[in-house]
């Protein structure tokens, strides 16, 4: 097929969720729990994180590119964030160093105090207000669309800074989970649709908020609920107060969040996320049965789809592919001679397991499938004769706008070919995707109503929830700033 | 139970192989070669690692702390590691930075021209050598027995390279897979009890040596055969030649390495080691059944067993276990406070799973057993009613002297305490390891006979298979240098 | 004497500039010249160093702490510094790493464009100026008072950019000289009093501006004028013009550059640098003969004091004491016990000269007094039989407020100690400081007159020239930020 | 002239002294000293610095690349440096970092205990040596002369450490002062030449050993003697003795040390070495007088001959050529382009004084020539009418083996032009070198005589005082190592 679909053999072909966020009011070393709060959820955000704390004097930051457990370790920045309030982030980021100033949290000295502010999303008319901002003077530091939020505080006319930031709040489009830290308040917010999550926790009575309830498990802290879609909640000493200053829609939470970028440890308005996907797998087995050996998942994100597609088609799960762990993030630039090598650096073929053996592959999705034909092939010169490919996802024809580092939809293979053409060009003998119907099915409901979903899954239908303010723009979008970043 | 048995939750309670080698002859970029071989090999030691090249005219070195994916990247040293011939070592230590003159390959000056060096194992004569080397002038840099081989080497009156070094080895007792380079030869050993795996592979025509065969799929390399206990090997332009120079013994290759050392995709001495670790978790459940709604992996060692566990009785496996993949070496050094929440950096229960269940956790192995403590308490606090602990391998009783890091006898909960003890130590309602018997069956043996077996299993049975001349020496071995290093 | 006078041994007891400016426009490669403009210009600030180019696309800016010399080579960060307009600075800062957003230039995307900036001298209205500025909604980055020039110019309602920045220019008080780059134009400026200098320059048809003419020198430049106090030059690929947008006052130029500041090979206002220090040697030797064998000077500022009190004495000019080049800017944190001996790791004496000699000491200045005091007790402990102390400044009383880091003055020790006492605490036989009179004469002034005179000595007579709004203001300036930098 | 003479702009055309120790028996915080005493030699050597301690069980070492000043601060190496007794190094290299196994001291563990060592010198049978002692299977880490004394040591057959070390030496030739330490004595030795210093001093009842005196000042040690050459000193809790085990010959101290190597302040064998350049500039003045208005010092190396020229000559001093104190190792690789503006970072002419002035310029020495042809040029563009060049050195012929990184004599200007070309070379209006009898009359001689000269000046003469076995070598010396380093 086309040449121009690249193929990077350290790209892993999934799509990768842009942040994290987390917040801690009144517990002494905040900074510690934070840290590892990030630390859970650090699959969300791997290329840096930042931690805000106030020590009921002075608010001190520290941002890293890194991981947590690398770069936030006490003796380092740890020892510098004193206090016991505090947020934190982590971030995922295509671009190089020179972006460090993008990472957050964010801070402003306001007129009525200090503001740091995490987000998790993206905003559709992050050009649009920027260009307006700069027109009355605002200095942007970043090319992040989340100092735009951070400029409409700054330049609000309402007082307080929790109206501050609704009046803010306001004024953007699209999707975003927001930790705000000022000196008398820890503020929760998800946008109208919820389309990411942010929950509510507590520990020896200090109020926690965190992208996923996995990062209240680590540090022992019990779940006391969702954010609401368009709530705003303001944690203080005086306790927790929930706002709900948006007009009310119909919610829309990012259902990819169930199909990979959640921990399958997690429990999302309601539903264990390890059992979601077991249940994908269950239908995958219900609406494409096939003849085979064994099951085995490309490591590690297939796995939960894999065991309930075994279990439901009464087969038996092997690991037949095995996961090197410690594939770090850079690794030999090789040539052109040794490029072809490049899945292994992070799979290998159990090949005792495969040969002779006719498999089925499950892995979660599918986005430009270069990975996948390496695996296959590599299954294949394992000594298996057939390989069957099932995918925990519908085919993903759609760019994500809200907060998820998606290629241009020419990319996509999904938008490109049919099923049938994808099945030749990662050359597997069968290749099913999970319908969309079957999709709802695994979450519970009986099928898919674009009038009612209450779940965003545009990257499957197109069907975005919220206006696309720039991308609908006619100017150039490209320049965000004259200095080279 | 005693206090000393300490408690660090970054210590993962596992024993440690300390190397892994890898070499090649003959394939431009074989530094390239190496440095892939040598990531595949990484689970064999993560602090450090060093390749040598030749490139016709000089030997080239670079050694690193750190992962081969992080510190050999092209642009760094792979850059200067120029020649198609080259050797490496991945190298587990738990001491720090001030050692890393200990990093291998070691490279020495000899009058027949210059030899690196790279070794698995270790030697049980090491401090007796050095003594007698110091004595008669030899100037050690490191404190690695390993030096002791260089030495023997350097001072050897045999004439050619090759002669020097089966000199070198006649003198030394204990455990060595060793690779080494001069400018015309590339040779490869395994002690006369082939303690420690070393396989030859082929590709392009060119010869491979490398730890497992995992190593030799990452290159493409296909797989020729084992070297041999008690064989040398000699690479060169003129193909290979083999040579017996030891007298012959029975064979006793480490048990360890199918129980947990080596990758579960490596075929060794005809076995996948997969495929042995599904027979053990099989055994434990003829063993050691048990009525339980579930069979739960620690991960990620755990998971072959637990699916022959699984699959031999009958029951659902699960990932009641959820394992983060981006913990580091370096996490925050937590206070008091929070230090009890140490395994979860690690793990974390998937509560939606284990809610009201009644679940056999299967692991490879208990050392201490404080992970395994940890782990149970973290399973019933998730809401599991019963949490049964199957081992798959037989209590760890003994030290290893032979290339593994163990505890001193007086940490290992084995050694100290009955199977009852311990299972109220970690705190499970039930606790089996499978039996020596039981691990010999599922090697496809019918039973252990001390008098015949072809496997050191001296950390489970106390029976060495060689002199352990330093330790039983009446001399103080402490200090090998006055240097602190 | 008072114990509050503390004995850092590698404080230098000297004022420090705190800034040098450069700018080129037109030539390929200019940061490159940029960065040896810096080099030249590098004892006005050691702790910083930044530039700014601009490639005709975009602006490109790297900002390291440490010298030009170290911190932009090629292959670092020149490389990344396209285009052929270019700014710099360097500078000088009291405090630590976190303070590098203080690094300038700084840039700001306007909506005419993007500017950078780069700033000598302080405002005297900062504090004000910022408190108004956030009160509107902006956000500042830093806590340096040129981040109120550049929030000025944003908010502006002038249109073109230049016109933006006299616009902000009106509103300051203080001292600055000023380089900027836009996309189309480098502009110089001076504030009205000219407190601080700027020189234009040319080299192959290119302007440059600097700090200082020695910075001329280094790319072989030739010296065009000075920029005239109160005028703003502004060159483009049109040439240069000249605009004069303030009301005219009497300049007021800064005579510290004279005495210590500027380099001595640099010509300002005519007056070659060297050449006054000289002057103000010989006044000296009038003002205070004394009968001894040897002028000596404090190395290496005094030489050139010392070099013209010998010739007007007819003294030999002796090099008694001997600097140790290789100081850098970190040494032994000493204990207790070694830290009396801080002098010596920067000055020697030369035993064999001074034994049993009479030895006139010329230094440019005392601020604290504790290295003259070391300084003499070492030239006797080398066996100089008499030392007195002669210095080419009058007595430093007052603080500096435009630009300069000037101790508190409860710790100049000429603003609590009379002539005699001072004497007495630096152990010497006599001491004189030149008049200011004296001073003026080697400026080839009859008299100092303070309704005329065209400098700024507010640091020997308290006459401030501005206005000092935020030091007379009453509330408290200190906490700029509630983040902690 | 010839197109070889390369010009690399950051040379600065001078000879290098390779090194400086320093040694200290029984003080606390003995590294702190050290560290100290090697800041004060640092101009012997900049590449890097070591010391090694012993602590009454345990040696420690810290090796790195840079400054003293930079490199051993508190908090750093310091702190893990524990004893009262210890020894340090000083390094000129001129090769990159991969050498840092060259950085001194050695330590080694020979059968009778721990030795360092630290070499000032260099031996000229290094190669011999090296070839003999591999043959017999000392293993060499280094690339350095010194380590081949080590193995000497290491393999002798005398029995205590002093004993061996004395056995070592009557192996080698050339020039060496060593300082040593083993667990119970400080060795002090000079060649039987003395060819480099080394003194001893003392401080508090502790004994010091140093390259110079002002390594003796800067911690307040009181000068006690010069080790004689050929003298061995051993100093340990119970004082200090002297041995002398070689054939005594006629001592050859180094003139070079008094023309430019040495301090100024320090003082070697009775002589003020800044009487000595003085002493030696007033001979130039009589040996090549001219009418001139003013002597100026190519800075710093000059300053103390131009003194003593102007002095002698009844002249104005001036600095006419003013330092840039800020020049680091690195700067700008410049492109073609900016090259030739190589010696302005270094020296600027001070334009206002030089202008219409007739110019004696005083250099130490002239190597290859370049920077001197770069000066004069920087002085006549700044206006002088005539540049007279006297250097304080008679010409630099012939390359030294002891010690001294000279350029091979085919880039040694002296050694293949006549004065009067490299005038012409140069570009000066006339040219003097001192005589080598006027050198000697400054060191207080009638003349040189070859067979009584007790220096040596083989640099200016050619004679040297040993047998240069490894130059005169048929055998190809240049690789030393098959280990490229």
């Amino acid at each position: 097929m086309s040449a121009d679909i690249s193929t990077n053999p350290f790209a892993d072909d999934k799509l990768h969720e842009e942040c994290g966020i987390f917040g801690m009011w009144g517990k002494p070393e905040a900074a510690a729990f934070v840290a590892l709060g990030l630390h859970a959820l650090q699959h969300r955000g791997q290329e840096a994180a930042g931690i805000v704390t106030f020590d009921g004097q002075q608010f001190h930051m520290e941002r890293r590119e890194g991981l947590v457990g690398d770069q936030f370790s006490a003796g380092g920045p740890l020892d510098k964030l004193k206090g016991n309030k505090a947020i934190g982030h982590v971030r995922y980021s295509t671009t190089g160093g020179s972006l460090n100033r993008n990472i957050q949290p964010f801070f402003a000295d306001v007129a009525s105090g200090g503001i740091a502010l995490a987000h998790n999303g993206n905003l559709t008319n992050a050009h649009a207000l920027r260009k307006r901002l700069v027109r009355n003077g605002s200095i942007f530091y970043s090319t992040s669309d989340t100092e735009c939020i951070v400029h409409l505080v700054a330049t609000s006319t309402a007082g307080p800074i929790v109206e501050r930031l609704i009046d803010a709040l306001k004024q953007v489009e699209g999707a975003y989970s927001l930790v705000a830290l000022t000196r008398k308040k820890l503020i929760g917010v998800r946008d109208p649709l919820g389309v990411r999550p942010l929950v509510i926790g507590k520990v020896d009575g200090c109020y926690v908020l965190a992208s996923e309830t996995c990062a209240l498990d680590i540090i022992d802290a019990e779940f006391v609920r969702d954010v609401q879609p368009g709530e705003l909640v303001v944690i203080s000493d005086e306790g927790i107060e929930s706002f709900k200053p948006f007009p009310p829609q119909r919610p829309r939470f990012c259902v990819f969040e169930y199909v990979y970028f959640a921990r399958p440890d997690s429990i999302i308005d309601g539903l264990g996320v390890y059992e979601v996907r077991k249940a994908i797998g269950a239908e995958l087995a219900r609406e494409a049965p096939v003849d085979a050996d064994m099951v085995v998942p490309v490591p590690d994100s297939g796995v939960p789809g894999a065991l309930g597609y075994a279990e439901a088609a009464g087969m038996p799960f092997e690991l037949g592919i095995i996961r090197n762990h410690y594939v770090g993030r850079t690794f030999i630039e090789p040539s052109d001679h040794i490029r072809h090598l490049g899945v292994k650096l992070k799979h290998n073929a159990n090949r005792a397991r495969l040969k002779g053996k006719r498999v089925i592959l499950v892995d979660d999705s599918i986005v430009r499938g270069t990975t996948s034909k390496k695996i296959i092939k590599m299954v294949r010169d394992a000594g298996a004769t057939e390989v069957h490919m099932r995918i925990a996802s519908p085919p993903t024809t759609d760019s994500c706008f809200y907060g998820v580092d998606t290629p241009e939809k020419a990319n996509l293979l999904a938008a490109n070919y049919t099923v049938a053409e994808m099945c030749r060009f990662i050359g597997a003998d069968s290749l099913h995707f999970i319908t969309i119907n079957g999709l709802y099915r695994a979450l519970r409901q009986n099928r898919r109503d674009g009038t009612t979903t209450r779940y965003c899954d545009a990257c499957f239908t197109g069907e975005y929830p919220t206006s696309l303010t720039d991308r609908d723009s006619e100017t150039d979008n490209g320049q965000l700033s004259l200095l080279a970043m």
